[in-house]
């Protein structure tokens, strides 16, 4: 047997092996192009260049404190903070996509909506940076239903069009149809969960439950429940609020958010099943379902959605729908996206469409006015254009040139990683990776004693 | 002895058995309540409301900046972040007094506070979100004394009962009295310290050291030392400048903070004593003391204390009674609050009345002259009326319905959560509770090997 | 062995007991002074003084919001999360650093910069807490290269003359030569740098490497890699912003830092040897190019310097000299300093003084020019100034009266630390430091069975 896996080994090995000549090059190639692109077309906005002072003289704006620089930057470090968590925080690669998405998204995101058409140039400021750590948002999301079963170099890929698919969907969706979505629930959750779930269904791996045991104890649950709650969690009040209206919109986006996330949880303890083994308090399970609260009431939190209105979306939610999506729709979730961001992404749509039809000209004045249909259209195009895009760049990813791992080595990370023999370079995650190894030694060791 | 503890397990499962059909109950219930009240009585403040835009002009605002929520949002966010940090860090139900707390408190506050007499509504901003962390702060606090010798059905109790008295006495203090307490000192630190006190002296419970090896080393120290301080202390100055006034208030109040409690450790190192045995630095007594500073500084931070005098507030702190206290009172203090906390936070009311008495209309201009006489009142309302509350709460929770844990089964989170095998879904501070066990079963291990 | 190991030991408690009757002597010494200094010099400033209202109508300041704790205070919080992260986050007396660098700092910057000849009186704000945390930023990672190697006492010396210099050096560099340093890669990075390294240069042991095993697993690269980059790293764009002008400064300075720390990354990706053994990904290569990125930024994040300009910036950064510099200087550098402070510092400098060259009239308004020269006198002084400093401090730092540890003593925090058996009060990075050691102990057990 010992033969065997070391036949098994040395193939895996070369088959990962490709990556560290194509990653280093594609990486080179994307920066030099990023340079490139960004000297000629990107430039400061009227608010972050020094000519600042002459255009609030013109504009008469009384004081440099309605630089748009202190109505959003509180929001938008905490929304900085949980784009960089999350990708920390995760095993492997997530901090690619960061670090090369957030670069390709201040570009296909400035020429769809920042672009002065007088000098042909992006002038960015800091609701750009928001908005490309929004549009990476996304590419992470569709990264949670692929991890640990794809290489390095094919996350460059699925950034690489997801950044793109994501500025064309987001105009059609906001600059086209003209529904709103301050939170990014259909333009975000919506995108980047069905976009991550059908690459997912077009990299099957009928024969994944051989490597079934890393991915139940390491990657799935302990990830995500615990880095990601905890941070995701606390900053979605900024999340949504981070580029609604000045004044009352940030105002009340913030408001509601808090209400809607913060207070679901009683309603998920209400829900324990009185069965004799599993009715005890699932940690995993309340933490997800603060978490879908927020991505629920994205759209609608910078309407009227009054008070209470935030606390009923906080019921809609979470179900587990997890192991029948693997065994029926043949779609591997190794991050549950689809609890926790595609299908409160609907909701979410569908929660704004209903606000907005409620809303009457007392409620919001004579100017705020929202077309119900405009929603309805926006879910549609989420789910159907993106489930049209993960498709066929799920076909691209599938070409055996990207250096995968094989079925048996996938949630592994020892071929992209260099891991030292004393744990001593590596993230907490990884770390804790080790121990559960080592722990599974301790008690195994423990076991035989007993014997 | 196998028998008599497979006897004593099945006595305490039956014991604990009940909450998992009463927990749920009472969580819908509340829940549905909650929407309920929130429907008749709750609405946005006109500053989250669409109709700021008409407000703002007819109040003559010049910019949207001036909207409260620019004034207090990123205090707010620190504020929100301790109030969780607490409730996920713990080891257990923290997050349903949070959870409930934050929704019964802005209900208890609203009709205090914030109820317009027009049309009967409760109007709440930013401020009211902030207050309402606040009030929830004080039942955390007190949960502290009782932490792990109580159900998750009486931790519900406590919070109904701690946020209802909470807003009573806020009410007597601030608007009867008109004290002002700007960081909580005595509303907040002394009102939920000596309330979970009194709490824990009527479920006294003599037989508790049987569990004292679990209080030891895993409540006490670990967790309330590392996340407790790290956390909690890093955002004092947001939290005791939180909601003080516009302007210089808010201004004044974090630098007082920030002086008062980041600086007083240096006084801590020279109270080390030169025992033969003890003298070392004691990381849990320096970091408590610094927590300390900042609840001491609460009520006069917003007031002219002078840097030095917020220097001299630092030295004022933290003396170890807490095992005179179980000894000799009958009082068993899980996290130390009382010296955490309660104690801090008289002194904090004391502070505020010497800086009153000492304030002078030169200093505070012509409108800001403060009545000396308001805080020792104030102190005394917060001490007396809460012992007398904690202690008919107290009687209440004695009451055998509330399922809590027998003697020797305290400080065990397994008889209400679900702990998976391979400890995959549960947060870092469980596994650190697991770990300790697996690490005691490795060292006894070791030892076998030596012998 | 085991005798002359016994005895070592004897030796070694002798030789550090001695600081724990002067640890505590020079910490009540320090504090008591450092009240009466705050009581004769520091007052509030206009802006946080409660004649605040009077202030604002003399100056014609429509609002409160244009105080300057609104401007500045959410970068104030993460600098100030910044530099207690760093301070708790390493393995021990950090703290120290900070709680009495802070009270100096506020003394020495406020004699330099704010100090009203009408009175005599340093008028203090929100702003001198930001340039205090800087201060003592640099004193923090000027003990990053001595970490481990130097007792309580000395780092006391250390921060006092440290504190000291540096307000000297930036009154020099800022006033006197006029150079613009907002970011700090001048006065805060090379000056912290070579001043720890001077020191540590004189402090050369060339025994250490008896010692190295914990200083390679332990020190250098957990604790830096992890907490340091994590936090500093996230919040570098308030760092650099944290004292630039009001508006389009603040604006522009967080836009660079972003971009130039944030995306720096995949230039290092690039640099991956295709080496058998070592080229897979390094995780703290990748780490600490990033955490570069924002020192190498920090000169010219104010300035003009363009999206790709800031980009090109990442370039620029970190290259392995760690082992040459103790090979063949004779400079013993803990925590890899110079490479990720000293030297993005001076280039900082110099991307400064370029950017400040290629400055035009035309893109800086009429006000705005900045003389080059500025600059590169900056760099030389904070070259060459504290290179002398940090060696006549390395001097005093050699008298025999400090309480080090022996060599072979090095990177152990038993001597200094109360240690409790059962790991409970320690912080997290203390516990993974012994949970390694108890992991060695697991491993070795499981080879012993093994055989």
């Amino acid at each position: 047997m010992g033969c065997v896996q070391s036949f098994r080994d040395m193939c895996d090995r070369t088959k990962n092996t490709n990556v560290r000549f194509s990653l280093p090059a594609v990486c080179v190639v994307w920066q030099t192009a990023m340079i490139i692109l960004f000297g000629v077309f990107i430039r400061y906005n009227e608010e972050s260049d020094t000519h600042w002072i002459e255009h609030r003289k013109a504009k008469n704006i009384s004081s440099d404190i309605e630089n748009d620089f202190y109505f959003r930057y509180p929001s938008f470090q905490d929304v900085h903070v949980m784009i960089f968590r999350y990708s920390f925080g995760a095993v492997g690669f997530n901090f690619l996509i960061a670090a090369f998405g957030l670069q390709w998204a201040l570009l296909m995101q400035g020429w769809f909506h920042s672009l002065d058409y007088t000098d042909g140039k992006i002038k960015i400021g800091v609701e750009n940076l928001i908005n490309a750590d929004f549009c990476v948002a996304g590419c992470l999301i569709a990264y949670g239903a692929v991890l640990g079963k794809v290489s390095p170099v094919q996350l460059m890929v699925l950034t690489l069009f997801g950044i793109t698919l994501f500025a064309v969907e987001e105009f059609i969706i906001l600059d086209l149809i003209h529904a709103r979505d301050a939170g990014g629930s259909m333009v975000i959750h919506t995108f980047g969960g069905y976009y991550g779930l059908a690459i997912s269904w077009m990299l099957y791996r009928p024969n994944l439950d051989q490597s079934s045991r890393l991915q139940g104890s390491v990657y799935h649950s302990d990830v995500f429940a615990m880095i990601g709650t905890l941070f995701l969690w606390m900053f979605w009040p900024s999340f949504n609020s981070a580029i609604t209206d000045h004044g009352d919109g940030q105002h009340r986006a913030a408001i509601n958010t808090y209400l809607a996330s913060g207070l679901d949880r009683p309603h998920h303890c209400g829900r324990l099943q009185p069965l004799p083994e599993t009715w005890e308090i699932d940690m995993v399970h309340i933490q997800n379902s603060t978490l879908a609260g927020g991505v629920a009431v994205g759209t609608a939190a910078e309407f009227m959605l009054m008070p209470y209105g935030s606390l009923i979306v906080g019921f809609l939610l979470w179900h587990r729908l997890h192991p029948f999506m693997e065994k029926y729709l043949k779609i591997q979730d190794t991050c549950g996206i689809h609890n926790l961001h595609a299908m409160p992404g609907v909701i979410g749509g569908i929660v704004g469409a209903i606000t907005a039809a409620a809303a009457s000209e007392s409620v919001y004045g004579t100017e705020g006015l929202i077309n119900t249909f405009d929603f309805e259209a926006g879910i549609c195009v989420a789910i159907c254009s993106v489930w049209g895009d993960g498709i066929i760049v799920g076909c691209i990813l599938r070409l055996p040139i990207w250096g995968d791992a094989a079925d048996d080595n996938c949630f592994d990370d020892e071929p992209y990683w260099e891991l030292p023999e004393d744990e001593e370079s590596i993230p907490p995650i990884l770390q804790y990776n080790n121990h559960m190894r080592n722990k599974d030694v301790v008690e195994s060791n423990f076991t035989m004693e007993q014997n």
